[in-house]
């Protein structure tokens, strides 16, 4: 798909929960995850979601945190997805952390050098890749 | 404005629609774009937002997706401006993209050079600069 | 602690805020920062969220806007943090810059190398931080 964002997981809508404004909507990706997506209620119709409808999750790099070792809190984001590094590519200050979820696909994180660093990541390393709702777009076909 | 964020758009409030605890600001900007942000209603309240009010909005260049091409898919972020590519400034891993918008104004994306590459951007590209509501600050004049 | 992200705040919960699917909860950190997070009402209670519960409030480096110079908006960020520039490590289009805050604390931000310029940022400038609640996470002790 030609989007900048690195991560795009397809999958189905599971649940839709409205408020006055905002909707928390829930996808079944085809990889086995859930994801949960905060939206407008206006997004919510102008998109048509309904519960079985056909939907991409669309998550940028930066907005991906990432867990390792042994967890000492637990955290507030609704999207927590477990998986293994794959690849490190690292720049001068950011890194591009790329991690494998159990279903296969991939969740690619930007993260500071001294992260990866500090983290100890590198291949094989396990990890959670922690996302809030409200940092994840929906898209449905054209 | 002595502000670190990449985009500053100056405009005025069209719309505030509150909820319980958030609320939906729509503003018209100069440059003819709508731009839509989600706030607390303590910050609706605080900086004494209503209609017509002069505002700027503000959006981190880690915060807007770009997208090109023919679209297969409808999304949900509430700020979809339309731009060329003016500007392409690549680093180690991440490039910013500058995208002038139909209104003269400029937007400008922090995106990995992997999405550059995918999406062949360069000067004169069609791209929609994608942005959620709730990534949007607004501020009033001090 | 094992988290990629830059900014990691202890501190102890002092008010909850319920929506119908959002909840706003202010903590007081114990740098004597208040500090203000947008979660679903899910977390809240899956957390098990009450006044005086200890908590770390967690900001990834790009989701930090840096304000210098005499302000001349007020913004609708709930997180506005005074402090002053203790470091700027520059990238090759981005900078990391470390803020060290009146309680002692210290809060990254990941900037371009733009702002940095614009802003004339280097130590001992002062700045304020800003970040939206929706972008901060909350965890709880394991």
């Amino acid at each position: 798909m030609p989007i900048s964002a690195r991560n795009v997981f397809k999958g189905k809508v599971t649940t839709i929960k409205e408020g006055l404004i905002n909707a928390e909507v829930e996808i079944a990706t085809s990889g086995g995850d859930k994801i949960v997506a905060m939206l407008t209620d206006a997004s919510v119709k102008s998109l048509g979601l309904a519960n079985g409808k056909e939907v991409v999750a669309v998550i940028k790099a930066p907005w991906v945190v990432l867990l390792a070792g042994t967890p000492e809190y637990r955290f507030s984001a609704r999207n927590q997805l477990k998986g293994v590094v794959s690849e490190v590519v690292k720049g001068a200050v950011n890194s591009q952390v790329k991690v494998t979820l159990s279903g296969g696909s991939t969740i690619t994180a930007s993260i500071t050098n001294e992260a990866v660093a500090e983290l100890g990541l590198k291949n094989d390393v396990s990890v959670i890749a922690l996302v809030k709702a409200s940092h994840v777009l929906l898209g449905v076909p054209a």
